[in-house]
């Protein structure tokens, strides 16, 4: 069986040697919990503690600001929710952005049934949110602005730094969904000045089951998991201590990597990006031109479905993704792609190729001499193209 | 080093070797994401699929009746609250059993601050739950009964089944937390007629991070964790998927081997429930004689601290507890000792020997002889104790 290309690390980045071989212990020889009291609780327990430390050291926080999740997701729901529940005397209002990620927009929904309000910001074509939109939309029952450091779909950058100064500004709390930067881009919560930051260990090469929610010292917030006094009381659970070893060393790894990792996807990212233009008429880059993930190419390519270039793809062994991972069976028009006004016909043309460090310029080479006869082989079937 | 010898399977099970070898390929190889359309997607997506299948079967549901979640307290969080959020328009009343484990009585705590009604039911000398005192509890505005089928601490086995038919009897929804049970003893979830049922991979020698709720076809539950499409909607984020497979496999070696691993430990726990008071005086047997977990052994003994007992027996290499590892840091006398009427006293002097199928007959032998001598030096050296 021949090579798979990969194209979709935003749906699962490959664990490095050096994150299995430290996870492997935690299988095979030193089970426990750490919680117990004795010698093999308190090995566990080290580990787990010295793996809170490098992701802490990964953003700049404190390890006391760091709760352990098992997934991105949760990070998200354990932070709307949490907060919301906590400071709810204060007021019921949360203001996000329209292209959130789900588990951010769902979350908040859940909470609109509750009695909470919700204002959703737009964002212009690049996906940018609208700033002033913010500032505007705070009222004296504002709680939390939620807006991502990054967009999952279309890759661009926001700036969180500016929101969260709107925020402070007003007394209001900031959250931000860093799943697509951590690891990936120099993330400083001090100098971000967030209060509430998500992080996930599948964004650098760490495993499924490992993520984190950045809890600023003193801020409250509710737990979503309530029971034991695991994570100082905020997230009840037996810890999943390999994958929280697995993500602790993937943190390192992404630390001392992070600026040779970002030059090679940054080349890849602007070889894809402008050969697709060169060598395929009537196609779209979503998102915005430079303020951008280092390994998001999003294209829509007009007239055709992207299952079909999917499955044609597939045929070479090269994979790709048409939208999240999350959302991928939904079948819908992408909610993000929606917001940034893209034509329900082009948003299911749209193809992300999310690169990871494993790509290649030979994959992307592979992949500008596969792409180009499938879109015109699809176009060429397609009722709707004209040439 | 000598080997450890464990009494402690309670906090932590060792992962059997099967179990270890099903996970690794998706550590090492096949990394993806179960909800992307493409090959790599749709293999572990079966993968996951194969396991809900192994751990339906094993406690005789349908495989969409099994929701994954990332812990045994993620479980009971989502059935407590989730519960409680879908069925509020027809009350806001729960009844517990006082001995319940944290997460789910903290669960309830939360309810609380909501504006929902929690009522304790009490537990008698044993650990039974008082099944006319639930009955007497009942109210128009029930929603919700949660009875743990047995207790994690003095290993007391309760009578759902008569409980779920109370609770049916009254039009009122019956979860059951069945974490020390599934993969120990027989669990049907149609013969005992419960409507939710958690259960934790860690139980039956399982990785940590894998746990599931079962969800009665038909009964309604807001999500814990909101987001994503996983798991028919009900619970968001990226599956953890080798800690999923590591559960289905280990459910089936649970049920195929479940007789001769509990005729094993029946027979481990007994000699050692009976030799404790032949060698030591001054001693109690917590939980019901009978009605009782094959790996639980949980004695009180007075005039001196579990603590100190713990320390003596780790320098021979021996680990148990001195109560839930989940709050053993918390150093106030358990909650469940309390509502069986133990003194403060003999609660401080308690220890929990879990045992295991790794445990042997010799394991049994050196605790047993072990054991008298520790107790009688810290006697000797207590205040409290007059020959």
């Amino acid at each position: 069986m021949s090579r798979i290309i990969n194209f979709d690390h935003a749906a699962a980045t490959p664990l490095l040697p050096e994150v299995i071989a430290s996870m492997e212990p935690f299988y095979q020889e030193i089970i426990g919990n750490p919680s117990s009291v004795h010698g093999v609780g308190q090995k566990v327990k080290k580990a787990v503690e010295e793996a809170r430390e490098k992701v802490a050291t990964l953003i700049k926080a404190s390890p006391e600001e760091i709760v352990f999740t098992a997934s991105g997701s949760e990070a998200n729901n354990f932070a709307i929710k949490g907060v919301a529940f906590a400071n709810q005397q204060k007021g019921k209002h949360l203001i996000l952005s329209a292209i959130e990620h789900f588990s951010v927009l769902h979350a908040a929904r859940s909470l609109e049934k509750m009695g909470f309000q919700v204002t959703l910001i737009p964002v212009d074509k690049y996906g940018l949110v609208d700033s002033e939109a913010i500032k505007a939309a705070i009222t004296h029952q504002t709680i939390l602005i939620s807006i991502q450091h990054a967009n999952n779909e279309v890759g661009t950058i926001e700036p969180i730094e500016k929101i969260a100064a709107i925020a402070h500004e007003k007394g209001v709390l900031f959250h931000t969904d860093a799943i697509q930067t951590v690891g990936v881009l120099p993330v400083d919560v001090k100098k971000f000045d967030v209060d509430f930051l998500s992080l996930s260990a599948q964004t650098f090469y760490g495993p499924q089951g490992a993520a984190a929610l950045y809890v600023k010292k003193g801020r409250r917030i509710m737990p979503l998991i309530d029971g034991g006094i695991q994570e100082g009381g905020r997230r009840a659970g037996t810890e999943n201590v390999a994958a929280i070893v697995g993500m602790g060393t993937a943190a390192t790894l992404a630390q001392n990597e992070m600026e040779s990792r970002f030059n090679k996807l940054l080349a890849l990212r602007d070889k894809l990006i402008n050969a697709i233009p060169a060598k395929i008429s009537h196609v779209y880059l979503h998102g915005h031109p430079e303020r951008r993930l280092p390994n998001n190419v999003s294209y829509g390519f007009e007239f055709i479905e992207g299952e079909s270039i999917l499955l044609f793809l597939g045929m070479s062994n090269i994979i790709a993704s048409s939208g999240s991972a999350c959302t991928s069976k939904a079948l819908k028009a992408s909610h993000v792609l929606t917001a940034i006004g893209i034509s329900h016909a082009i948003a299911n043309g749209t193809i992300l190729f999310s690169l990871g460090i494993d790509n290649t310029e030979a994959d992307i080479d592979l992949l500008i001499e596969k792409l180009p006869p499938i879109i015109e082989r699809l176009r060429a079937m397609s009722p709707l193209y004209k040439k």
